[in-house]
């Protein structure tokens, strides 16, 4: 079988598992990573999650697929970058959020690339963090295909399905809306509540209480401030929007308990169960 | 060995949970149960997590030590009707707030009885969801110990101890406020996201991408009402307070995004990740 060389941009979490979860489908893959964190370049090629490090993009661009794992303001500025790509190569980006990235794609490179949000990850980083099942079993969201060319959408298609993702085709405007509820939002909201604890005086003896559920809505606290930032950033308006609908909620809490409305506070509750029936 | 006789009044996770934990550190129990709910009389017969199921506190009330997993109000009411119970008896309560419960317990039998919140759960409950290592290496919170006969204390800390639980001593009125930090708040904030995503138009399709992160912070989300609503009713002040620190928090975060504060959000993102240091 020829060998496909993918690039890897960006050596973390979501770069480096992806290339474990490659690396168990076929062994035809040949790995080129970038990163301007040395360490990880070292630690990624340790690890055998590249074959090659390179230090330019002109040294990835000749690859078949590159695929973008970097925060999402560094899609931007690197889209830029591309020249004089085959027309036949695939960039897929990995961003958390999708408009902006998608309406900012210069036209040349526009067919080359496509615009995709695995919806997984954990709170830890670096290559080190990364693991075979990351992607397995787990959303997709393809954005704006139509603006991507016919070849490239098959590659993504293909490559997404190889690791037994299940795909999910949405416009970018839709998708950034959406995952300002499942995903922007509560990690505000995780934020808030660890900062919430650390600045009451007994902290230590508050957190030695934790148990499973102060854990789980704490879990995402620990998550990079710079990805996050990244984020917040380019999905300002639809976070905003999401933060006040949470706080309509907790307000209507908040204030059937100062007064006392058992009943429609319990009603309230059990409405929040019936997440779970579709969830 | 002499067979030491268990009550476990309120057949669900926790006192199911319980039975299966001692059993498997002894075979010398005889657990009676009661409970007000007759499907989960016979499935905890069933499950073999009690021996007999008995229809009325006096039946119970011979037993050496009596368990109460029942909502807090339940305990409150309960501890009004027990009578003439002998002085080595040990009533062990496991309700999630305790400032209330130390203080109206009837004061002749204050001295049988053990403040007690064994930080552990799951979203789950009834005799079915009782699981065998609910309880290992949790923290147990005893309150106000000093209001316990010797006897007692001694009987809790052992029992306690043998179900290889953590055992943290606080007055009532701290642990209350520590548990509206730790576990109640974070439960109004659950169920409130769970509810923003639930009065969206597509909620469907926005629960369709859920991951790993909102996941978590949803999962409390599907605890049941009517005990949550007792912990609210009993832990209110607290509760109104630790939602307070909480928006205060949340309210930085959305004034940082709306006036584009990006480094000083950076800094908030990169506090919050320091209450891992201490987790």
């Amino acid at each position: 079988m020829a060998t496909t060389k993918i690039g890897i941009i960006g050596l973390g979490l979501m770069g480096g598992s992806l290339s474990i979860a490659l690396q168990e489908t076929s062994d035809s893959f040949y790995f080129i990573g970038l990163d301007h964190n040395k360490r990880h370049c070292s630690e990624a090629l340790e690890l055998g999650l590249v074959n090659e490090v390179v230090l330019t993009l002109d040294e990835i661009s000749q690859c078949d697929i590159i695929i973008l794992t970097i925060p999402v303001n560094g899609i931007i500025n690197i889209s830029k970058q591309f020249k004089d790509l085959d027309p036949k190569c695939t960039i897929i980006d990995f961003g958390s959020t999708k408009e902006k990235i998608s309406n900012v794609i210069p036209k040349k490179i526009r067919e080359n690339f496509v615009a995709a949000h695995p919806m997984t990850g954990t709170e830890k980083f670096g290559p080190s963090a990364a693991i075979s099942d990351l992607y397995t079993d787990k959303v997709v969201v393809l954005c704006d295909m139509e603006k991507s060319g016919e070849h490239q959408q098959n590659v993504a298609k293909k490559l997404f399905s190889d690791i037994k993702m299940q795909l999910v085709f949405m416009d970018a405007k839709e998708h950034d809306r959406h995952a300002a509820f499942i995903s922007h939002m509560p990690h505000a909201v995780s934020y808030a509540i660890a900062n919430a604890v650390m600045k009451q005086e007994e902290a230590t003896s508050i957190v030695a209480l934790a148990a499973g559920g102060f854990k789980d809505m704490s879990r995402i606290a620990k998550s990079s401030p710079n990805m996050w930032e990244d984020i917040f950033k380019q999905n300002k308006s639809n976070l905003l929007e999401a933060i006040d609908s949470f706080q309509d909620e907790l307000k209507k809490c908040q204030k059937m308990v100062e007064k006392e409305e058992w009943e429609t506070l319990n009603n309230w509750m059990a409405e929040a169960n019936t997440l779970h029936d579709i969830l």
